[in-house]
């Protein structure tokens, strides 16, 4: 049976060999060197050509309150015995080093770092799992609910997954990371609670079933329901639903504002049509028609070549559980740590597929764009040193097929980062929901369309400067090196 | 940004039309009708053959916190815009119906109710969606987990998959499910915390980097754990990580227990005999090896075919996130409400797909277990007040194809429901977590192994009593000739 702490901390929320590993730095007094530790992820989900950046609210929350319990220690202690010593250092940590992120909203690439802590390396350790956590699924869902989006087009999306979502955080979190995605609304209340978005919702096939009488329950729901729309496929859509709809809202007049018919199932294609038509014919052309049935951008386009007559689209199952891939492969990688002297000595991870090997050291990120055309021209890693802002031209070219390459002048540099934390404080405020959205429409106009179509786009350039491409091939021929040497101990 | 509210509560965790139905119900002085809905899947997921049912003591703590807060009313009230009246009757509100169930661990089947709620009905559709939110997500984890641990065998597996999970809830909860499955260990440290499940947990590839020596990596890790094991992939795992590992072994000899290495890239298969080999003829037979990277049954399957020499499966993604089927499908369902004069009157939602047809009326559920071979004939639903545990013969007949059929004689009807709630007490007490695995174990030794096997599975019989088979279709035909009465309304 589940304990209930009323310290409940979410600190513990690591796994176990991170608090492993922090012991082992502790225990050789390498716990408080500087490590630099950049989160990625390597491809984009759902062959899509871009990805919108979520979790960034929930990651302040999180560090804000690192801090391991009373509870935790006892637990630390009792259950997974670690020691009294070690326990006492637990017992004082918080958060006190650096984070560097994107903003949420931000159009995100693969290769290039979303978050960047800097920080004494065990503190840095035991967050990864929760920052993991909370970015690998708040950027899968925004990303699918942008994709989704892109193909609704000027219709209305709403979220409608919550009985589906891979338990109660999900449907929260995720229905927020839709919004940012470009989704209106959603049918949980308590989301429409927590984070303002509008929430929406008709009424269900039981209300019908309630009354046995399809006529009946559409003007008993309208008594208290002025902007109705009525749910018409519990029985037969276009026999019964659309007519009894239709009847109700002209006996009713101006009593209620019909603003639409939901459909949730058949052959939506078809239906919407005829409902269409008869709603037109009968006078109520501004009543909506709104569709939801195990949606996906796929059906959405097919619906659309079909001449789908639908205003507004109710995704659930396949947005809230990005269904076609359930998670997005994040990783943390430590990229530099302190050397003897105080100074950052860069780290790399091999591997033999080429396209693993992290890139080592203290980077930024920038969005190249052409002044001119107000097009982006790619995305520009560099040493955290170099000031691409202040170039005149700069070389951009392939990070593995390096002949691809241009020259760019006439641009502007914007920082992907903004610092959140500095020394353990938040230094970064959180903007609305609305902003985000906005923001991530706005930067999507950046892009050309080649990037952003759902199906098929081209390969969005994220490059390394010269800097940091001649450092990352240093590094790996020292590890390379250092390999032979540690294979004849 | 997020609003946080001193009292947050669940009770909002429903979709707004929940809401919208409450109110119709409310105001047509209906919500306190009888109503019964029973909550079932129809397909099995994975193509598995049985499913192992989850979620049931996080609904009885969503059950037992239902009531609307304040801060509920007060968004209801300045946001949703919902009428006083109406507010007043939700601040008294509080659960006081019943609840039957399956209990966690059972083996579950389609179309077979996993629980019945008998409440008022307004109650009874406000708890809708928290309650599919909740047993869907749980149910298919907890079957995802028993159907690898199928393929594992004898060998171990552990729940690796935090930082992919969706959202912290899947990651805790998750977990959870994957022990009734089967899984005997997590790698998050809260979920033992919480629930007592085993932690596990070595070091990460970043203790190596920190190091930038594996040897001397391996040795500071061993300096506070007597229990050893070693990740021994950051460079090269069989001409570095396992001679380095052994070396390690040797040096310290009785002052660690070299538990075992733990392979996490590369031909598993190849690299697991490989090590073997080497960890035998260094005198450490004993030594275990552990696999993990992107694992699921058809790895396991195959790797196992190949001869593979792992002990423990560390398995991540692909079970937290239930990958190739992101979610289950499981339904809520009007089956009687109460009718002019107290009694309960049957309701069906019929379909244009037979197998959508819901099975209408207050019903219980039977495993029908041979008392010759203890093996289970099917599972047998019946209306409630019919009693196959003091018949000595029934008939028992496929729901869609009638003419499959076979009569049982010498049979234990197993009653698959318990009381959860009586008039809204809790009277069930729930078991720890180690009963609901060994339940879950010892009850899937009922089934023949053709219905367990993970590769196409024979389909388990779920059939209907003659009795509750003639009601249904009784219930089809009074609907059809009501749906001809409505179109000419």
């Amino acid at each position: 049976m589940k304990r209930d702490y009323p310290d409940d901390s979410l600190t513990l929320h690591t796994d176990l060999y991170q608090i492993n590993m922090a012991e082992t730095y502790w225990e050789d007094g390498i716990h408080n060197k500087k490590a630099v530790f950049d989160l990625y992820f390597r491809n984009l989900p759902f062959g899509n050509g871009y990805a919108i950046f979520a979790g960034l609210e929930k990651v302040i929350d999180y560090i804000r309150g690192f801090r391991f319990s009373d509870s935790d220690i006892e637990y630390l202690r009792e259950v997974a015995h670690y020691k009294e010593d070690f326990l006492d250092y637990l017992k004082t940590l918080t958060f006190t080093g650096n984070i560097r992120s994107m903003v949420e909203g931000e159009i995100a690439f693969g290769n290039e770092p979303l978050l960047r802590v800097e920080a004494p390396l065990a503190e840095a350790q035991l967050i990864e799992t929760a920052l993991l956590n909370i970015i690998n699924y708040q950027t899968l869902i925004a990303t699918k609910a942008s994709r989704i989006k892109q193909v609704i087009g000027d219709g209305v999306g709403m979220e409608f997954g919550t009985r589906r979502a891979q338990e109660m955080d999900a449907a929260i979190w995720g229905t927020r990371a839709a919004y940012i995605g470009g989704f209106q609304a959603t049918s949980n209340v308590r989301a429409g609670k927590m984070f303002g978005i509008p929430v929406a919702g008709t009424h269900a096939h039981s209300l019908v079933q309630a009354y046995k009488d399809e006529y009946i329950a559409f003007h008993k729901y309208a008594r208290r329901h002025k902007d109705c729309v009525f749910l018409v496929d519990t029985y037969d859509t276009l026999r019964s639903g659309v007519p009894n709809a239709i009847k109700v809202a002209k006996e009713l007049g101006d009593k209620i504002n019909f603003l639409g018919i939901r459909l949730d199932s058949g052959d939506l294609a078809y239906l919407s049509k005829k409902a269409r038509e008869m709603l037109d014919n009968a006078g109520f052309s501004e009543t909506k028609i709104i569709a939801s049935n195990d949606l996906d951008e796929y059906t959405i386009i097919n619906l659309k070549a079909q001449g789908a007559m639908i205003d507004t689209w109710g995704v659930g199952t396949k947005l809230i559980t990005a269904y076609d891939q359930a998670a997005l492969g994040a990783v943390y990688k430590l990229v530099a740590i302190e050397g003897e002297n105080g100074e950052l000595v860069d780290t790399i991870k091999i591997s033999g597929n080429p396209e693993k090997v992290s890139t080592p050291g203290l980077k930024r990120v920038y969005r190249i764009i052409n002044n001119e055309n107000h097009k982006s021209e790619g995305d520009y890693i560099t040493m955290d040193e170099e000031h691409p802002e202040a170039e005149s031209r700069i070389k951009m070219f392939h990070p593995v097929h390096t002949y691809i390459s241009k020259f760019i002048t006439n641009f502007t540099a914007k920082d992907l980062h903004e610092d959140i934390f500095i020394n353990g404080e938040q230094v970064y405020e959180v903007p609305s929901l609305v902003e985000m959205q906005n923001y991530a429409k706005e930067n999507l106009k950046l892009l050309w369309e080649e990037y952003t179509r759902a199906l098929n786009p081209e390969e969005y350039p994220v490059d390394l400067s010269q800097k940091c491409w001649d450092n990352k091939m240093r590094n790996i021929a020292e590890v390379k090196a250092n390999i032979k040497s540690q294979n004849i101990r």
